[in-house]
């Protein structure tokens, strides 16, 4: 039945390949190959079941937001986190500078890149990349998860608007520490190379309730896990959040790589990879791949018994 | 335990209701008694628990949204109020106008001023005021549901910045019909006199997937459900939405008339009333009523089995 | 020499009819024939200069702003006026909404939409529009002004965006008494029947400090026209008012229907008509006769003697 | 009759000191005497006229966005400096982001932040910040002109929001070169030490078309004179520019140090110098006392003989 359906999703999510493309603002990120598609489950009862391009590395990007968001909320604590930024969906452009400088000093929530600067600017004083690329790597449960020299630096070449937001964020005062050093972090956390499998790996911990499957291990206490899965529902797919909720109602977040990942409630962890992105800068392979999946499996969080 | 968490719940409720205030933008509605608080839960298994001030009647207000994008889905059909309207959370005030001319044409959602004056243009050739009430009534299964008249004349005398939404959606050629007729049937919606009671009755027709556990009867088929569930839950609290997903956890609609309709998935809808507000408008008492009762029962649609 | 100028700014402006288009947001108005140009000059010593399509009837649009504007400051008075309105330039759209809900309830200024509804409807209460047509008979020195009535019918038809205008202002308490009927004078205003002669007249009267040249009668005060010319060097010509004062530097109107209507301190005054219009929604051949004539006789308020 | 109507003036703008406040979102502004007025004018034919603290020196902050544009327009180039900024009053406050995010990536004018850093990043490849300050020196007649060293700091400290602004300018491709050093060029130039007798012979300058009545040296063309002046006519007073262009009529170019720089045409330079400011960051007292001059001497642009 899963494998039935996840060949089937593969299948479907396929065939939108064309109507999309690939991200350029960054240059490095156009040299991906459009036709890649690749999805890989993994089940809190062991099982993995994949199709397509799983084993292709791409870089996190946004999705890393999920990551530094965990670790904050883990380590620098809610209270810190959430006296910096809010919790709301924005509304916006994901890179938007708009509501910082009319609505709220704090950014709308931490999966834009203004709360994800600010996020990753608290991060800055305690931890290195590399502790944090360590985390990642059991967090995805992948151990060959490695910085993208190439993309890191392409993205170092192109981020004057977020320097301009980290700038800003610390003219308000939001924002402590140097804006730069800031932001040199967050251009390498999105820089992150990983694959679907890895990504999928991180929707099973969080499925899991920040509990490792494979080591038992918690990594995430609940309280972070059930925080950053519900700002994944309302926030997570850019300015497609709410037309992703009500279509396939899973908490999921994307990157401009081409990544998603998300997980079902104490069943799966999911992860997709399909570079070629629609309007709203999401995966237009995993995100239809993701829709016909809930609707074959009856995953979407609203679905009845009564259905 | 439903009764004993009910009860605890109710109590820590009715300690916020004096760092509220009562709505007062609409002058009818300053009138509300703020020490006014009820809950009532009414589960799919048949039960009824109620505290407080259950019987009190109030006016749906913003609640009425639901209504009307519930039987427009039903009736109009998805595509068409999906082209008139978008299905994302705005981050805007719920009254604003703003991204309106700005950033789309079609309101950001069907839960917002403008959204609903949309989607109430769409009923309005259809629908007279008395079929959305007689439907409104089996909804709550509530036979005494009727228009608060001065509440209607309050809102008639008040409603020139709606009147100002609907002609710029008719400048737009998103609005059909006349703007002034699509006010006032919204102004009669919202006038509409529930009681907590009423409220669960229709969060129990959503938990239940869209049939009526009274009668047996589908009111609404299980993609309308969803769908609506899906926008409470990611839009029903105006801009407070974000912080009471990640907080409570449940689809929910607020109303500056007092109530919130809540529902948990096959198990409960939940009715509460105080129309002593927050500051962004939701029910004080009602909101952390419904935050102790999420937690005490672990109601948070992203509570994983490892918490 | 000014008759040697003013052929040759004429000539120079009709190289530019093809590089615009005629106004068509008010379907009346697209019937306009982009290949007219006229010029009228009229001096303070009673010489007029004309060339070209000076005989064409063309609706004054937003030109009647300067009209209402003066009307309300002579007989409403300068203190009412401005506690409704504000003076200052708006670096929006001539039809915006935005500043009006974010950065203050009054209009930026008399002369974009916003402020000129607030300004007639504080005629309303006074003048019929029979009346403000007769002031305006005198005030260009032509007897034969009518209201466009098939122009005034098709601004009725499409002139919702300025009813949304009037109610939000409404909602804010700027605006008083009713807003269709504000919007209604406006809407008649805007459809009053002129040609470039009318035009270089009531510029003849503003360039002459309020005294008629013909009659010798004093029709404004002299701080009411200081205040109007003022006006129209800051904000007369939409967005491009800052260019046009740069380029130009004379006080100006203009209006969708083609026509211009400026003046020289102590000179002269000057219509244009020519309905083919920029990208800022201003007459192309008009505005190119103007800034040669300009730079011809040396115009420019701040043209220096040591130039 | 000049040396009176000035002192008067003078004991007009004295009375207001005490309704404004000195600036302190730069701490060493903050330090300002609010008591302090001086009013210095030059004239054309030689004369000076003086009264009160025309010697004490203080930072021309914005005032040095005119020395910034006058340069960049002598050496850049008209075409080359309005491809990168526009001619047009914003509307919005003079450290605004917003429009820059939605209606332009170009500035709106070169007396606004955005403007003015841009304006300053052309010039940061020709010219030293001594080459400029010496420029400076003479248009001001002034020798003693030097850099405040403890204001220059003081606004690299609190810069940031002007940082954010030029990286923002930058991602948009509209800055050239290094974001930090065309602010750290800003910061320098508004540190630059004047007094109201130097901002009085800069504004002689520019009512003589650009000679220096001193040396009969053309120190700017006579088209960057005149651009200049109607630029200060229509954005030099910050968000108070529309009525200051109403109240007084005389381009003026203010700063939050305190000075106002203005000039009649043909006539006179005005400098003024007085920190207590207005809510839209104006020299009350300043700003006063040339609203009386202008009555006095009859030099609003728009003032008619028919008065």
């Amino acid at each position: 039945m899963l494998e039935e359906s996840a060949k089937a999703a593969w299948e479907y999510g396929r065939q939108f390949l064309m109507d999309g493309k690939v991200a350029d603002y960054i240059p490095e990120l156009g040299k991906a190959n459009p036709v890649y598609l690749g999805l890989c489950i993994k089940t809190t009862d062991g099982k993995t079941v994949e199709y397509g391009d799983v084993e292709q590395r791409f870089t996190m990007q946004s999705i890393s937001k999920v990551v530094s968001l965990s670790v904050a909320l883990q380590h620098v604590g809610f209270d810190k986190v959430f006296s910096k930024v809010m919790m709301e969906p924005s509304g916006d452009a994901f890179n938007s500078i708009l509501k910082l400088d009319t609505a709220s000093s704090r950014p709308y929530n931490p999966l834009i890149n203004a709360g994800a600067i600010e996020v990753v600017s608290l991060l800055a004083p305690q931890f290195s990349f590399e502790q944090i690329l360590d985390f990642t790597k059991e967090l995805c449960m992948d151990d060959e998860i490695t910085l993208n020299e190439s993309v890191y630096h392409s993205e170092e070449r192109t981020g004057d608007r977020n320097r301009s937001i980290a700038y800003l964020l610390k003219s308000k005062d939001v924002l402590e520490g140097d804006p730069l050093a800031a932001c040199d972090l967050y251009f390498r956390l999105c820089s992150m190379n990983v694959n679907a499998r890895s990504l999928a790996g991180m929707g099973l911990v969080l499925a899991n309730g920040g509990v490792s499957p494979a080591t038992g291990e918690r990594l995430l206490s609940a309280q972070v896990v059930r925080t950053v899965k519900t700002l994944m529902f309302t926030c997570g797919m850019y300015d497609g959040s709410g037309e992703f909720a009500v279509e396939v109602g899973l908490p999921a977040k994307s990157g401009v790589g081409g990544g998603i990942m998300s997980c079902v409630e104490n069943q799966m962890g999911i992860g997709t990879y399909g570079p070629s992105l629609d309007e709203k800068g999401n995966s237009i392979g995993g995100g239809n791949t993701l829709k016909y999946l809930s609707r074959a499996l009856h995953l979407h969080m609203f679905d009845s018994e009564n259905d």
